[in-house]
């Protein structure tokens, strides 16, 4: 049977980017890694975030959380930092400042066409929004810049474009949002295993393959059946 | 957490509605009821069935599985009885005999549709598509039939006529045959709850109600926390 581990995140969320790596080198460790299904789930850090702004980054942080600059500065490389220490070449000063949320709306419709022939394409979208904003300097807030992300990703270009602006998909946004609330997530990133185990922020990969280990101990890969025999079913010789 | 339970079925599958009957009696009475999430998964009893038969389905039964008739009448009428006992009143005589490959692909296109915005097709058609075999006596094998009960259930008319000649919904349907077979699943209906404990057939409500309890006293409200503390995060006050 599959593990499942849900992912909550945002894309303009350092740790997420780096919590995403540390999962990923543990997961490339774990035994059973072919049968945990990852879904990514929407999360807004700052919806109030303009769609658009000149700012860079360290302004932004400074004025709109109140934070004076030098210890925007701190925050800032001491995640750089880490940021690196996971291969990761953040770039603070190319930064564009944008809000997620057409973002998410097309990672909703990634998650769509894969539920419709199991492909991978919100994993490679997830991981080329990251990139982008924090690596490349691109604005994640465009649309132009998200459609050819999402068609990069496998996404049909016209879907991921009617997305940018789809009630449908902000509801699909807002559904996982309230559900981020009622599982208690404070902060993202927010990972949870096997449908019971949470693990909260860019936590080093042992903690992650300890969670694993949980699942993978409760979840045999043969099913546990319950009352012993078969009830009455149709087979392939009828229905007797 | 939601609660979640797979249920592997066919159309033309007398213990299928009668097993679904008995699983909604469970859970009606079962407290946790509102997280539980259920997703119907394809199974084909028989993919030889020819697409039209105008055989009743006690010759079809006889001649295709090599059984006497009155053992099949036999069969039938305990079917009947065990149904009735459900409250469905199963009308042998007027049942169409049909393949249900195309009923199965447009239960595909459902989920899609289900997936993008929570609803609910997938449960509503299910539940048509078995009443229009065993009580109404319609035939499942007609694609009329099947794009008026699909749209019945909330699907767009113009997706349900694509999805019954799809070659994409037709993968969708081969995935969870295969995924059935890997699981171990011999005959259907087959449940899997919290991916971990499996009823095979029609049980009764009280096995039902016994694996659901067994997945509840397993699936907290609330999260396990791995390691305790936070690692670091992005919250509503910054990344710090």
């Amino acid at each position: 049977m599959s593990i499942d581990v849900t992912i909550w995140s945002d894309i303009a969320c350092p740790w997420c980017y780096i919590g995403k790596r540390r999962f990923e080198r543990a997961l490339a460790e774990f035994p059973r890694r072919d049968e945990v299904r990852v879904t990514w789930r929407s999360y807004q850090l700052d919806p109030t975030v303009p769609d658009h702004d000149h700012r860079s980054e360290t302004e932004y942080l400074s004025q709109a959380k109140g934070i004076p600059v030098p210890t925007v500065q701190q925050m800032v490389s001491h995640v750089v930092e880490q940021a690196r220490g996971e291969g990761l070449d953040y770039d603070y000063d190319s930064i564009v400042v944008a809000n997620s949320r057409r973002a998410h709306r097309v990672l909703q419709v990634a998650k769509v066409a894969d539920a419709a022939d199991g492909g991978h394409r919100a994993d490679a979208l997830k991981e080329s929004l990251l990139r982008s904003h924090f690596v490349e300097g691109r604005d994640i807030g465009d649309g132009e810049v998200l459609v050819r992300l999402a068609e990069e990703a496998g996404v049909d270009a016209a879907e991921a474009l009617a997305a940018l602006d789809s009630s449908e998909m902000e509801e699909a946004v807002a559904r996982d949002v309230a559900e981020a609330g009622a599982v208690g997530v404070r902060g993202v990133p927010f990972f949870v295993l096997g449908g019971k185990y949470g693990v909260s922020g860019a936590q080093p990969p042992e903690v992650f393959r300890q969670a694993l280990d949980l699942v993978a101990a409760e979840t045999a890969p043969a099913l546990i059946s319950v009352d012993g025999g078969a009830g009455e079913a149709c087979g392939p010789d009828g229905c007797l």
